[in-house]
Parts: C-alpha cells; sequence; structure tokens
C-alpha cells in the first residue's frame, strides 16, 4: 500500500477501504508518512469527501491511535456530552452534575476555549485550585466515587486528533464535516460512554453558522456513534444570541451554582433541563421526555446536583467554598455599563461579536499562550425580544487591564436595537436520534 | 500577508493576487514555507484550478525564481520547442539544426525520459562523449557559434519548479493543468526564446490523453507565452501511434541522422517538417506554411541541417563520427523478432504498452537510479493501417539483459490486427496560435 495512490484515490472521488484509511492515519500517528502528504490528502477530503463508512473507519483509526476506556465495571448507565461550542455555553457544567445525581456515570473530558466561544476547562479553572489534569487512574477513582469527573483530554485519548488538527488548522482544512465529525466522535468514543449526546450550535456565534451544514454534521456524528454501537442523540440548538446571561468564566461558573442552588431560570437553564432529559431519556430513566425534564428538574430542586457539583470540586482539589462565597471567584478591578441607545425591542444580539470582545476584555486567549483573566467577561441583562428604554443597561463589561473604549464600542453595536417585536428564537431547532 | 489566508481562499474557490501567488512561490523558494501548507496549496489548486491572470502570476513567480536569459544580443531570431512526451518523439534532435540551418537561434534545454516516454538529453548521451551538462557560458559560446545547442535545464532556470515537481510528484497534483502550464512555461521563458512552438501529445501514448484537455492545456500555455510577449504556437499532435519507426537512445540517434540525410521519409519525418515550418513562420521567414515547408525541406535536403548536427556533437564533445559509422553507437547483444499473428491490416498500436516495453527492455529508467541502457528499443516495421500477413515482422526488440519473454507478449499483444482497413490517424489534430 503506497500512501501516493490513497490520495489519488480521494482526489479522483473514489471510496477508501477501512485499510486505507488506517494506512493513513496509523502512518501519519508513527511519523511515518510525513505531513506534506498528509496535509495534501486532507484537501483531497475537504473536496472529495467521505461517506458514512469511510467517516467511520476514520473514526475508527483515530480511536485506535491511543487508549479506549473500558467502563463496562461501573454499575450504572454511562453518558458523556459535547458541544460545538458557543458563547456563554457552559451547559456540562451543569448537566454533569445533573445526570450524577440520576445514578448516571458521566466521564467528562472536555476542551479549552477557541477562537471567540469559551470552554468548559477555563470555566473549571477559575475556581481555585480546581485541577482538571487528573490522570485516567484519579479520573476513574472519581468517577466511581461521585459519579461524575471534568477533566481534559489525557494524551492517552485519540493522540492522532491533536497531531492532525494542528495540521488541520494550517492548512485550512478545518472546515470538512468528516474531518470535523472524526475528530469529535474518535475523542468520544475512546472516552468509553454508551450514551452520547451531541449539541451541535448553529447561527452567528456558532462555528458551524449554517443551519443545513449543522444538520449534516450532526447526522454524520450520529451515524457514526451508532456505528461503534452507541447510544446517539444530537440537538441542533441556537446560537444566534448569546446563551444565558453570563460570558466569562467566573462569572459563568457563578450562573452554574446559582442554576444548581434552582435559582435562575432563564435560557442557559432551559437547556441544561433539555439537554440533561434528553440523556435521561437514552438511559430509560424516564419513559418520556415530559418524565425525563421532571427528573431533571428535580435533580436541582433537592439540591442534589448541587451537592455532587460541591463533590467534585473537593474531589479536584477546588475551593468548594466558592458556592457559598462567590468572592472567592475574584472580581474584576473595572466595571463598564452598555446602555440602549434608543428605545425598541432587542431584534438581535450579534453572538461572536460578543464573543470576541469577551475574549478581548481577557476572558479568552487571542493568542495560545495568552493567560486567562477569569474574572473578565460579559452580563448580559436584555436578550433578544426584551423591550429596552433610551438608557436602560443592556450589558456590563468586567475587565482589569483591556482597553475598554473599542470593546465597549463594539458591544454597544452587537445589540440591535429595532421597532418592531422580533421572532422568538427557538432554542432547540432539532433533534437526530 | 498570511500563507493560511491564501490557501483558504484558493479552497474557496476565489482568485489569487499577483503578490499572493509571488507570496507561496518565493515563500516555498526560500524555505520560509513548510511543505505540508505547499502541498494542502497545490491539491486546493488541482481542485479549484487557477485562471489565465493567476496562471500567468505564478508562471512568472516561477520564473523569477531564478534566472532569465537575455538572448537579445544574438543577431538573429530565436525559437525554442516543447514536447509535452511521447513514444519515439525524437523530433526535437531534427528540428533544432533544421531551424540553425535556415538562421534561427535554437537554445534548447531539455529533459530526461520520463515513465513510459523518452527523453531528448537521454537520446543524445547515446553518442559517444556528448556533454548536456554546460554552464550557460558554455551554452551561449555554442549557440553563438553554431545557432543552437542541446542541454539539459540548469540549476539556474526556474529552481523552484524542481522542487515543486518532486512535491507534486508525491502527493498527487501533478495532473493539475495549471500546475502542467506553469512547470512547463517558466522554464521555457526563463530559457529566453522569442518564438516558442509547444506539441501537446494527445492519445493512448501521452500524459494527457484526452484531447480536450490537452486542448485546454495548449490554449493555457499559448495565453500564458503571450502574457510574457512571446510568439506562441502550439500543435496538439497524435500519439495514439508511436512516432516513427524507432524506440530507444541509439535507435532514435540512427533515425534522427537519417532523417537528416535525407534518406527516411515516415511520419517521424512529417512531423519535425510540420513544427520545423511553423517556427519559420514564426519567424516570418516564409510568406506561407507552404513555404515554410519547403525551405525546412531544404535545410535537410541541402545536407546543411546535418552539418549542423554534427557540428553541434563535436562542440558538446561528442564522437561525430556516428554520422557516417552507426556501429559507433554500440549494438544490443541479443534481438527478439516479433511476428504477425494473423492476416490483415494494423488497426492500433497499444502505444503507452510499447514504451513501457521499451523501458523495459532498458531504453528507460523504473526508478530515477536506474542506468539508461542506449542500446536498448524496438524497432517498429508496421505502422497502424499497414496490411500484414500472418508470420510478418511487426517489430524488432534489442536488448542486453531484461527477460524478454513477457515483454515479447506484450509487444505482441500491442499490435492489433483487424479484418478492416482502420482510419488514417490525422497527425496534427489541431493548431492554437
Amino acid at each position: 500500500m503506497r500512501i501516493y495512490d490513497i490520495i489519488y484515490k480521494k482526489r479522483n472521488g473514489e471510496k477508501l477501504t477501512k485499510e486505507e484509511i488506517s494506512f493513513v492515519i496509523d502512518g501519519y500517528n508513527k511519523a511515518k508518512i510525513p505531513e506534506y502528504q498528509v496535509s495534501a490528502f486532507l484537501m483531497a477530503v475537504y473536496f472529495s469527501g467521505l461517506n458514512d463508512n469511510e467517516t467511520f473507519y476514520l473514526t475508527q483509526a483515530m480511536t485506535n491511535s491511543g487508549k479506549v476506556l473500558d467502563l463496562s465495571f461501573l454499575d450504572g448507565p454511562t453518558a458523556d456530552k459535547h458541544s460545538t461550542g458557543g458563547v456563554g455555553d457552559g451547559t456540562s457544567l451543569v448537566i454533569a452534575p445533573v445526570l450524577a445525581a440520576c445514578d448516571i456515570y458521566v466521564p467528562m473530558m472536555s476542551g479549552r476555549a477557541l477562537g471567540h466561544t469559551g470552554g468548559t476547562l477555563d470555566k473549571l479553572e477559575a475556581i481555585p485550585g480546581f485541577n482538571v489534569n487528573l490522570n485516567i487512574k484519579q479520573f476513574i477513582k472519581i468517577l466511581k466515587k461521585n459519579k461524575f469527573a471534568m477533566i481534559g483530554q489525557t494524551k492517552e485519548i485519540a493522540p492522532v486528533d491533536k497531531k492532525m488538527y494542528a495540521l488541520r488548522d494550517v492548512t485550512a482544512t478545518v472546515e470538512s464535516i468528516p474531518l470535523i465529525c472524526s475528530s469529535i466522535m474518535s475523542k468520544k468514543i475512546a472516552e468509553g460512554a454508551k450514551n452520547i449526546l451531541l449539541d451541535v450550535k448553529t447561527g452567528d456565534g456558532a462555528f458551524m453558522s449554517d443551519y443545513k451544514k449543522a444538520k449534516i454534521l450532526a447526522k454524520k456524528m450520529v451515524e457514526t456513534g451508532k456505528k461503534f454501537g452507541r447510544n446517539m442523540t444530537a440537538v441542533i440548538s441556537d446560537m444566534d444570541s448569546p446563551l444565558g446571561n453570563q460570558i466569562g468564566n467566573s462569572l459563568e461558573v457563578i450562573q452554574t451554582i446559582e442554576v444548581l442552588k434552582n435559582n435562575i431560570k432563564n435560557d442557559f437553564y432551559d437547556l441544561c433541563i433539555e439537554l440533561s432529559a434528553l440523556t435521561i431519556m437514552q438511559t430509560k430513566k424516564a419513559k418520556d421526555i415530559k418524565q425525563a425534564r421532571a427528573v431533571a428538574q428535580k435533580a436541582i430542586s433537592s439540591g442534589y446536583a448541587l451537592e455532587k457539583f460541591i463533590k467534585m470540586i473537593e474531589y479536584q482539589g477546588g475551593n468548594a467554598k466558592v458556592a457559598d462565597n462567590y468572592s472567592l471567584l475574584g472580581k474584576a478591578k473595572n466595571e463598564y455599563i452598555i446602555k440602549a441607545q434608543k428605545t425598541g425591542y432587542i431584534g438581535c444580539i450579534q453572538t461572536r461579536q460578543l464573543g470576541i470582545c469577551s475574549c478581548m476584555l481577557g476572558a479568552g486567549r487571542l493568542k495560545t499562550e495568552d493567560k486567562i483573566d477569569w474574572t473578565a467577561g460579559i452580563t448580559i441583562y436584555k436578550k433578544t425580544g426584551d423591550v429596552v428604554k433610551k438608557g436602560d443597561i443592556v450589558a456590563k463589561l468586567f475587565y482589569n487591564k483591556a482597553a475598554v473604549e473599542p470593546i465597549a464600542n463594539a458591544v454597544k453595536e452587537a445589540f440591535k436595537i429595532c421597532t418592531i417585536k422580533p421572532k422568538k428564537i427557538k432554542l432547540i431547532k432539532d433533534i437526530i436520534i
């Protein structure tokens, strides 16, 4: 077998066999195939695509580049949840303890902030002392004790993906549905959960802003997961508006705790309940979605999910007192108030722009080596469809070191005020099972 | 400017500017851009194409990666001829001395055998002592004295092409019309001739076997050359049948000398006259194609072209006595006669297969490091359309070391004998100016 022939076949739109795809991935992983051939292969895949079988073979080869966790020894169902990334999208922090409270094991490995979107690991690290860098042994130990743990992908999980993503990132081959699918799914499969829920974001603040493409991606991931024998559910959810009222790491941690204390009922809460309920359905712990929602709500209202969350903080070395004393999370030195410039309705919020602004305030990374300012971010007081009077506070910026004026102007511009009440945004646009 | 953005643009089918294309080529030439980004760029070009302006910019950037010869000091017209490669296609060896005999300077830099096709340099090297590795100074000196010289591309000529071709060769990006065009034209432009004739081969024995694609390539090269202010002519000529009666290096040298002695009038002779005549037209040394043909024929019948050829051999260190004594070229130890297996017409000759057989007899290279056996090859006695009786000799194989049986069978199979007289093949299918 020669890599040249495989590139040539894919370039000509031919289907590749399982052996051919394994040959590429194994060869690349073991550095037997040079990067200039892999990048040509990736570009050929970008143009010619991969069918469902080829995508499965690719995912399988990537999964097998590392360790595949076997969680069958656990005495209950296992579930994992992945979001393709958005602005204010910290639902994992709520969903994981909710499911754990419902006796579902949640072995969750997450990622960091990417571009204008936040990352679960960065949010967790806003909690003083919290350690996301556990090894698999430590991870399993906490999982057994507390039914859930939240860490970063360990180096044993689909290691070729990290290498390949870095190559895609510099060769304009990121935006390929089968490549995105296999990158996400290889890690999810290797992490071992039997039930997988995917939250594919669409709209202005999502990576896959186009709804049709988001749906194709969701279907492809569901099909791929099924071929591995996993229970798969994907939702396509809105990212044309930031989720919830907080963007930024400690701000989102506070919102999480408030939701777990049953004090907040915003769209962030709604999505957490829906996604938790869909997972509860997967594990057959409810007979219909209505009952599943009630189970999820109960996990919160009973205080049991919060208890789980606090325990996780303790198990992972964090200061659990933050749950009662938000000041332990620190506070940004400066605030900047954004007011409505006219009376009307919030017609839309440019979500990607808001994500970039939050990043520039210090909540994200402009360069890989940048340090995150945990206390920086944006609180949103008015959401799409809300009535505003000129001078009303629509948002507040929190920052320590940023040059705030241009950012404040961009935030101001992101809130589009109009005279006609906009159509209500549907939070979940589609469910694929 | 970032290479990522340029790959991204081309991937999305956008047009690139002159500056962007220069950035890629200069960066690659100076090893500032890694090969994994260049190969992704090349694959994006393979799929998205380049328009005439982009192809010109690419050719220009590649030309400017090295030295551009200025031949304006010569006291007559300058002409160059390039063939995209075929089987038995040694017309350069005749055309160059014919044009020189017509007072046209021919600064010719050629290539080596590639795959199933022969190479001008290898044929010249079949002449004992002949040196194709002259530097530009020596080349110009001979050009001034004898009006023509034939050497290999020096390292000063479009150096980035060599590097890029090697990368294309291992990343399945060879078969891209704009990339083929810029590879050929960058060298032709750098070599400095004002008049350029391109012989684009089509049919079974050509690299671009598809006629339509060959025509697109021819047009693209003509357009590109014009943008550099050169007089351009391209012919699309037949390679569905081997050209002439000889395949192999010394065999083709003998055929060349016989043509220059005015002893052979086969299709190889016809093509040499046509291509010479078209160049004579370019230089305005004849008022119409009929007169131009007569001028070319006269260069041969007068013996002046042969005289020029003999002088070139001498100037380039070869033994010019070969012209009168072919045994100085050596002779293969073994011969193998191929006979017609039935009576009928030669319906067609599988040209690519014959090229591969000649290569396997020792006349070409299966691997880059292989040494060529100058005396190996195939003489063809019967051509497409000829009547054959069962047992007639159709071809003779010459070899020293090859395992001849399987090759002989393949040659036998390459001659398709049928009962109906086939349509006459048109040697020149199209002319593009």
